[in-house]
């Protein structure tokens, strides 16, 4: 028998009920359904001025609750039309973040489990199937076996690769400090190299980790914009006459300005002559690694000390989701264990299991790894190496027309699926043709500056970009650079 | 007319189309809904031995696409009998995460969109919607309007607490170094100051921070396991004394181990005097000043420089979803700002919009606002503080029955949801009473040590937990201590 202030926790907060959850629930699959058919049709960049979604929102939160309705009318009059269409065909900036049926359905999964992974025994599952994935990835993209968890090195799921390089940094500093810094603080004397077309997640990082932007080394890049070895070994051999402690090299396969490819086996001979951390970030290429024909863009990975590539950029698992693993585990640890009481529990001291709360930043996680394994069980890595596969035939294509075109040049190798290009004629021209691109809604292109020159770029990595969606990008480019 | 090679894209990869999207969309909402119905009835903690879930998983990744039934099932044969269920209404450890179906479709709508808030650029309404509810839950909570966006502070959603409590203290160093950090690295200079019973991840913060463990001052509590205002006058006071550069102090409104409030005015009032950062982090219990009678809880807030509290642990907004807040946002954006080329544009280069990259350390964000939209609305505040009545009156309720027993005693007050207790036996009937409950699937309990004595907590939080429930881990403990 119930106590009769039952009520008070049961009928008085008006939860969801599990048949209102099967409605809406089917409401919303339908809404992202018709979504995925009509994305195509919407404006690829967002229409709406500064301030304009905000004016159309009541100032005030809702004092009653309102029916799930209204908020599906407000989805599509409100934030639709204030959205950046990043799952259109026609999306070739930046850096892909693609998705798919099975990566949305497993992230739908994991907020309906709704647990946590901090340790093992807040549910076990959460990590061991987060293991499991990241060990199938080390065989999946030929990456050194010491990468398995199995040994002293490991893998584990972080949210972006900006996180993932700062963890490195991290380990790095550990390891050069003797664990001083997370003692005693920095002090100035560390070290940290990447190249001047490393993404800037790596300034970010040295910032965050107290070691100061000022002892970041951007190391001068050939006419490829990948890193120059020698003058690496310089920067080194420079700051260690300077009392300096070298601490750690970031390399890049896949820079995000030109999908440069820094010549890992070189540098990686230079850290370990140097005893320097090397850490690899292929955020978006590394998926390439799918493929053997393209595998050589892992070449002297398996000499390095940490490495990430991001299954949310180019294979298919929904953001977030950026795949680490470092080489020996120790320094990473040591760099980000805390142990309290009410975290302590039999399994974590039995030595047996990984507490993933150690590897990151955060200390609660949610369960990432069921969209991984959604998307490679969906997909088959078959199914992902044709999509890499087309994806580097219609950017290969398209650098091939540009390339036949008298008044249009590419600016950099296309070693993959990103296309830096640009009209003869200059930065005016440039800036007029991508933005009449972006005007257009059918299509939406950014840029960067390469040898000072204003420089465009198409990358190719949505789920659904076919053939006639580059063709007509560069229908509109001609168009608008004769216009 | 299309290329004849138009199939190389369009065919080879199998995607999942919409119409089978809208199929296996609906089973897996099928399946959230029984989980719901059901969830109640599964063992709360996990019976799995360490390796149990991996030994059944195939040691290689599949070659060729899978049937999604083929995943569905093995999710309830292996995935389900692996996980400790933090929905159960029986589940009262650590803090809660609760969900909620409207927060569940927010992030099913989050994950189909695919969208990038790292620019307002990338997607207008992603943030300009993080912006407007973040506002609206100023004025839900009472939080000082400084800390609206509509002057020099503002808010912005972080993936968890710990990473909040990192930016801030990010922002300290900034503020007390005047730059010299991120642009020279840590001096082992700056000191932080928290309490004895101040979550881990400030200590993390430390090192991530590369200010140095060394230099995190532990302040002593009170009988109520709140920090002494004049044990931190006299920290500070010692530390300047040194030579030490005080730069922040983090206050916890609820705390870990033992909910206990920090006294913010008092601590405030030195700050102010000493020029410290104040940050406050309210992760759980910040949910409770939805309620007027509860806003106590909050005194001496309008004085910190930034606050934080997580919808994902007591309001209902599946994980992750961490809300931190800034008094002045200039110190935080100085210390995280980085603009390469490839991410320049119109907008930002306005200063007319927001960009939540310069807010946390990761670049890509997710549409997290989403959820959080659909929480308030759907429930209304009226129905978020009905909810949060519920456990405090549950709560109440239990330390009564408590009290009441001459076996048992309270270990500390029970402001809100969590009750700090023991039995008077000592250590070793407590562990067994905890360990009979876990063991027994009906509830899971954690401990923590208070004045060196084992001591369990019962958290209320789960969106389904009823009277019946409480009543029930109350029948077990006293059975498994008589026993």
């Amino acid at each position: 028998m119930r106590a009769p202030t039952e009520d008070l926790a049961a009928a008085a907060v008006p939860h969801m009920t599990p048949d209102e959850f099967r409605r809406h629930g089917s409401e919303v699959v339908e809404w992202i359904a018709r979504y995925m058919e009509r994305v195509e049709e919407l404006p690829v960049l967002s229409r709406v001025a500064p301030g304009e979604v905000r004016a159309q929102l009541p100032p005030h939160p809702p004092e009653e609750g309102e029916p799930f309705d209204a908020v599906l009318a407000d989805l599509d009059r409100i934030v639709v039309p204030g959205l950046t269409h990043w799952q259109s065909p026609g999306f070739f900036a930046y850096f892909p973040s693609n998705g798919s049926g099975p990566a949305i359905l497993g992230e739908l999964l994991s907020a309906g489990l709704g647990v946590q992974g901090m340790l093992w025994s807040t549910s076990p599952a959460c990590t061991e199937l987060e293991t499991h994935v990241m060990d199938w990835l080390v065989e999946a993209l030929g990456l050194p076996r010491e990468f398995r968890s199995d040994g002293p090195g490991g893998g584990v799921i972080q949210d972006t690769a900006s996180s993932a390089v700062l963890c490195a940094i991290l380990a790095a500093r550990e390891r050069t400090s003797g664990g001083a810094t997370n003692a005693r603080g920095g002090d100035g004397t560390l070290t940290v190299y990447c190249s001047t077309q490393t993404h800037s997640s790596v300034e970010k990082g040295v910032a965050v980790a107290g070691i100061g932007v000022d002892n970041l080394r951007e190391v001068e890049v050939d006419a490829a914009f990948a890193m120059r070895p020698a003058a690496l070994a310089e920067a080194i051999a420079a700051d260690r006459a300077a009392g300096k402690r070298p601490s750690c090299v970031v390399a890049t396969v896949g820079s995000t300005s030109s999908n440069a490819i820094d010549p890992v086996a070189a540098i990686a001979e230079i850290c370990a002559r140097e005893g320097v951390w090397l850490h690899v970030d292929a955020a978006m290429s590394g998926t390439a690694a799918l493929c053997p024909e393209l595998r050589f863009i892992h070449a002297g990975v398996e000499r390095a000390d940490s490495y990430c590539f991001n299954p949310h950029k180019w294979m298919l698992t929904t953001f977030d989701c950026s795949a680490f693993w470092v080489r020996d585990r120790r320094p990473l640890l040591a760099a980000l264990s805390i142990l309290p009481e009410y975290l302590r529990n039999a399994a974590s001291a039995s030595g047996a299991v990984i507490d993933y709360r150690d590897w990151h930043i955060q200390l609660g996680r949610r369960f990432r790894a069921l969209k991984l394994w959604m998307v490679l069980r969906w997909y088959g890595l078959a199914g992902l190496r044709a999509m890499v596969r087309s994806h580097v035939e219609l950017a290969h294509r398209f650098a091939g027309w540009v390339e036949r075109d008298a008044d249009w040049e590419t600016a950099a190798p296309v070693p993959l699926n990103l296309v830096c290009f640009r009209h003869r004629a200059g930065d005016e021209v440039n800036q007029r043709a991508m933005d009449a691109v972006n005007a257009s809604g059918e299509a939406y292109l950014t840029h960067t500056r390469l040898d000072g020159k204003l420089t465009l770029r198409l990358c190719v990595g949505q789920a659904r970009t076919e053939a006639h969606h580059v063709e007509r990008v560069w229908e509109l480019l001609r168009a608008a650079a004769a216009g």
